[in-house]
């Protein structure tokens, strides 16, 4: 697949779907040979914590942390593939920002795959860390 | 507290900021004594994976998992706590169904808190478990 | 495989193998249907934190912790399966007694199976708990 | 306290214990501004899977692990902390090899810290990763 097919499958799944489309992120970057790729999702109320606050709630930070972890392993494998299991570690609260989530392929076997994830606010701060086990038997 | 004004607390936290508002869930069940609090959430468009599958995205199932725990530390200590670190097992799809997330309490300490999480669809099946630390350290 | 052959396999395996050898471990009971097992580790200096403490190192409580994992998914498929990821949540410091595990096949799919683990002490009270996923396609 | 005496604080700390002196590990390298630490453990029987396969258990991994990370936070607080959880991943058999753990603190707050751990084996490929969850607030 091309670089410019393959950055178009990836936005055409950051697009699809009700949850996706809730959401409203941005493919910022990817590399297919690094397996990796950058996630931004901008700040909206429905994504707060408290009224009022602009605080992140850790819902959507999950959920964001679980996508960028699912799209390295797109990047890398041009197929998307299920989520095993996900931790997250929660570092700072998030307010009044931006979130960037950037996934790295750790090991892509042919039955799992292991990514790591960091999540970003504007100023460059980690708010949390993710790592994400895939199954990447299954496959067209 | 009394229970009655501990049902009022839960579920005025589980309406309240934009996260839970888009969510729409409801208070199914709670206990202070033993720490535990079910939470239902029915499927919605919002939701979805794939466009026209009804198969509920990831993202919705970690943040459901994430504050049923949070949930059964506030039906215990009668406060929101924040999360250190979370974790969730996907066990099987969620189609066509509303999910139905039960916290109990592990352990509530003097700084942390360990919580288990197991989330049902309608016909009884586990769709997914989460085990969370919470920070019970902050007080009001 | 009869209940007696399963139970001479289960022996053999936590005799076998120098780490196992070391740790000394007993079985005290299993269920091929559950698919649960339970191990004793009796207490050793060589299993010690602080020198005279009798306080358990995290190190052997993480191992027993895999290998009843381990263990409660050989019960169940009648097979040795490589540990994917383990999580280890300490509860509360075990002093002076021995140690029992056991783990409860959650879910054992095609290519992943799920297993959740509890440790106690002698008084019963629950030290650690432990949640594993291993990788079920490695067939004999 | 000065770069040698926390590197006798270091040494003292990897030698003491039944659980320690079992082990046998070296101390590579540690740099406290940084909060990193590498520590050596080379194989021995004691530590083998299958007899005769020279491959390393997962017990001794999950150990050598959780005292990297336990040994990044002691590098930068110059004082012990005790586990709250552990979280790894096998990435590959390690076979007929020493490992090398690398743990590197991610964050050090007032009530948790968050590190991360690399295993590496003589090849330098990554054998497994750890993350794990500390209890700060405890001190001397």
């Amino acid at each position: 697949m091309s670089n410019e097919s393959l950055e178009e499958l990836l936005r055409h799944h950051l697009e699809v779907g009700g949850f996706h489309q809730f959401l409203g992120m941005e493919l910022v970057d990817f590399s297919k040979g690094e397996g990796t790729v950058t996630i931004r999702l901008p700040f909206r109320e429905d994504f707060e914590r408290g009224p009022g606050t602009r605080q992140w709630h850790g819902g959507p930070i999950a959920a964001l942390i679980d996508i960028a972890g699912d799209f390295a392993l797109l990047a890398k494998l041009e197929r998307g593939v299920p989520t095993v299991n996900l931790r997250i570690d929660y570092v700072r609260p998030a307010i009044d920002t931006s979130l960037t989530a950037r996934g790295r392929v750790i090991r892509s076997g042919r039955t799992v795959g292991l990514v790591d994830i960091e999540l970003t606010d504007d100023a460059g701060r980690v708010v949390a860390v993710g790592r994400g086990s895939y199954l990447t038997t299954s496959g067209p």
